[in-house]
């Protein structure tokens, strides 16, 4: 399989001031290809760590793409450096690049200044991958000596501005696979909410040992997803892929049942919707501990007002009975965190906003406000439409925002069950 | 100065399935606290590829710190894989962290499994670091011999999950101040909104050109925040940075006024709950466009609800008349986008919830619902108190996520200049 190594060049990486999120998409790009990124780097804006790191890249990969290091300033020395690694002969002005930057330079009016005039200056061993929407241009450095041995490691400089970075990427691409065979990968997501990775792991291990050698299976555990599951197929035909793909999946459908809400892109907030728009519903929801959350996550969808009426975060416990007519007394009887408080809130939201479903949460978040009866993580949950109201509690680990933000995950499977009339 | 590498581990890195944002996280820590950061590298989940990097970073760094590959699963190993590097006899059983995990399991109402167990286990030749949060605990590795060489670099170990990584940081931190001399580095940030970065460093050029040599100024730009500008002295004793902070702070105020809003860790939802703390006022807020965001924002601050009685998410325009009482033919006559229909929802707001201040947004956050009129990106924001409500019109570009927090962060710069009388 065609290996990559993937570098960022920026002193404002490594003192954290931004995060990196070319390499990502670039690796994403490369593993849809069928090219494995088997290593990935940020260097300092330094020549001598730019040019040492990218020669160790060159040795563990059959390609190295770098991105950053190519603008006007002086901090910029990339181009330079590598073209010196070369030893390239000298410079040359790239004509059709120079064009573009005079072009920005009039839209933008500007007069053309050295410093962009040195943009379209690249060394004369390389090739140019133009950049139509900015002035640096990407560049190709073939195969070449390190210390008498000949490596074959194709070098791609491309800018580090995300959008003239993802513009130049698909050309990058297209250029490996005319040099190279490039060899097929599948992947696929598997999607869970409710079982611990610990506890899903143990569920599923007779199935992992079952697996075909060509099938990595991989446990992503995060708060607002669950746990997704992702199988990966390499070295084999679509077609066989396929087949694999689809009787793993009918596999962990079997064993993991109703656990399973959905695959790839979808998310807890995807699924739902769905729900509600194939039965024309409508949704609305009220919060306490979430404090707005869930509605975020909620409205977050573009289209989200097809099928989301609105919320209350009910923060004050006044507004509990003032907005959703939950009558003052339960919640001096039950306390806000109850099965009662939470049930009468759930339908309160239904009928003040007059949707089909609602959600209602009330719990303690922390860090403070814990008792030994409901200690902080302490979360009541209803869901509730015309013909049902239905209450759990759940105890959350963490710090405010998990507790937080598992609450509304948690939510949204809950609603996910009780619309299809699962047991839950 | 103390040198450091970051390498995050896992193959969902490598393949782009998720952004590594832990690398980022780690730098900025480690930047603050006098550390070079001078390589970040991602490897697979693979045996080898996790051995041989992380030997060439610790030959390159005095201190190497991993995320990711400790949890229970089969795609995570690097825990063995570190204990053979460094000749470890075997594992010990970590009763601190094995109680942890005992409590976790018991919470969620799950048996402590055998691969929960495990967790527990680590090499015998490291020290722990407790991992309250979760199950796997951090684990210190210290100097040892490659090839017969001895290095004296650390190594650490962190769990993968950002929150879990984020609360053993400190005790990293903690550890390599206790190991090594770091040299002293103090930081100061100043908090603005309201000010486009270019613009801002148009406004501070000639006092920046001022700034002495020991001194370094970075721009943070972050759409919830706005920009930081972090300065930063290195090499100078307390008192002379204490004294060179505070002149750079005045000076600044005096160039961006009522555009600071804050220093260091304040945010914009803690400025202005400290000011109506300071004036046992209250605040209840209405969204549309944001969806919950504002009020998610407001109550991810423990102790909110002092100050906090709620907020409706009026997502649906009946809601903005059924619930704030805003008439019907407002809606009608001039869209739910308009001064009118942001000034009655906050107006609405305040007497909904009876509250002494109240933030109402509405506005289109897109990619769909803009007009020629209306683009993608105009938001009405309106506050209002008992003797006055005042609304303002702005125009937020970037995607649906982007807008819906400009908007939100902006809500609450507007807060904060409308309770302190000063100009919007």
């Amino acid at each position: 399989m065609l290996t990559a190594s993937v570098c960022t060049i920026g002193d404002e990486i490594l003192i954290g001031q931004i995060n990196d999120t070319n390499s990502g998409v670039i690796a994403r790009e490369l593993n849809k290809a069928g090219i494995k990124v088997v290593f990935m780097a940020s260097v300092q804006d330094d020549e001598g760590e730019i040019e040492s790191k990218i020669n160790f890249l060159r040795q563990i990969s059959d390609v190295v793409i770098t991105t950053g290091g190519l603008g006007p300033t002086k901090d910029d020395k990339t181009k330079n450096i590598i073209g010196r690694m070369y030893n390239s002969p000298g410079n040359y002005l790239h004509q059709g690049q120079l064009d573009i930057i005079s072009g920005i330079c009039k839209r933008r009016g500007f007069e053309l200044s050295e410093s962009n005039r040195n943009q379209a200056l690249v060394p004369d061993c390389c090739e140019v991958i133009v950049n139509k929407n900015g002035t640096a241009p990407g560049m190709i450095f073939r195969g070449d000596y390190i210390k008498n041995t000949y490596l074959p490691t194709l070098l791609f400089l491309l800018p580090g501005v995300p959008y003239e970075m993802e513009y130049l990427l698909p050309e990058v691409i297209e250029y490996l696979k005319k040099v190279y065979p490039i060899e097929d990968i599948y992947h696929k997501n598997i999607l869970t909410h409710g079982i611990p990775e610990s506890k899903l792991s143990d569920m599923i291990s007779e199935w992992e040992k079952s697996l075909p050698a060509c099938v990595s299976l991989a446990y992503l555990p995060d708060p607002k997803i669950g746990v997704k599951l992702r199988i990966s197929i390499y070295g084999e035909q679509k077609i066989i892929a396929g087949n694999i793909i689809s009787k793993a999946h009918s596999s962990l459908s079997s064993i993991l049942k109703d656990n399973i809400y959905g695959e790839d892109e979808d998310t807890l907030e995807s699924v739902v919707a769905k729900l509600l728009k194939n039965r024309s519903a409508t949704l609305s929801v009220s919060e306490s501990c979430t404090g707005g959350r869930l509605s975020s996550r909620i409205t977050s969808l573009p289209g989200a007002s097809s099928y989301f009426k609105g919320s209350v975060t009910a923060y004050d416990n006044k507004v509990k009975n003032s907005l959703l007519n939950v009558p003052e007394q339960i919640i001096e009887k039950f306390g806000a965190v109850s099965n009662e408080c939470a049930s009468l809130m759930a339908e309160g939201t239904r009928n003040v906003f007059g949707s089909d479903f609602s959600i209602a949460i009330t719990g303690i978040a922390g860090p403070e406000g814990g008792s030994e009866d409901k200690p902080v993580g302490t979360v009541w949950i209803a869901v509730s439409s015309k013909n049902e109201t239905i209450t759990r509690r759940f105890s959350f680990t963490g710090k405010r925002d998990q507790i937080i933000e598992r609450s509304a995950s948690q939510s949204l499977d809950f609603l996910r069950l009780f619309i299809e009339n699962k047991t839950i």
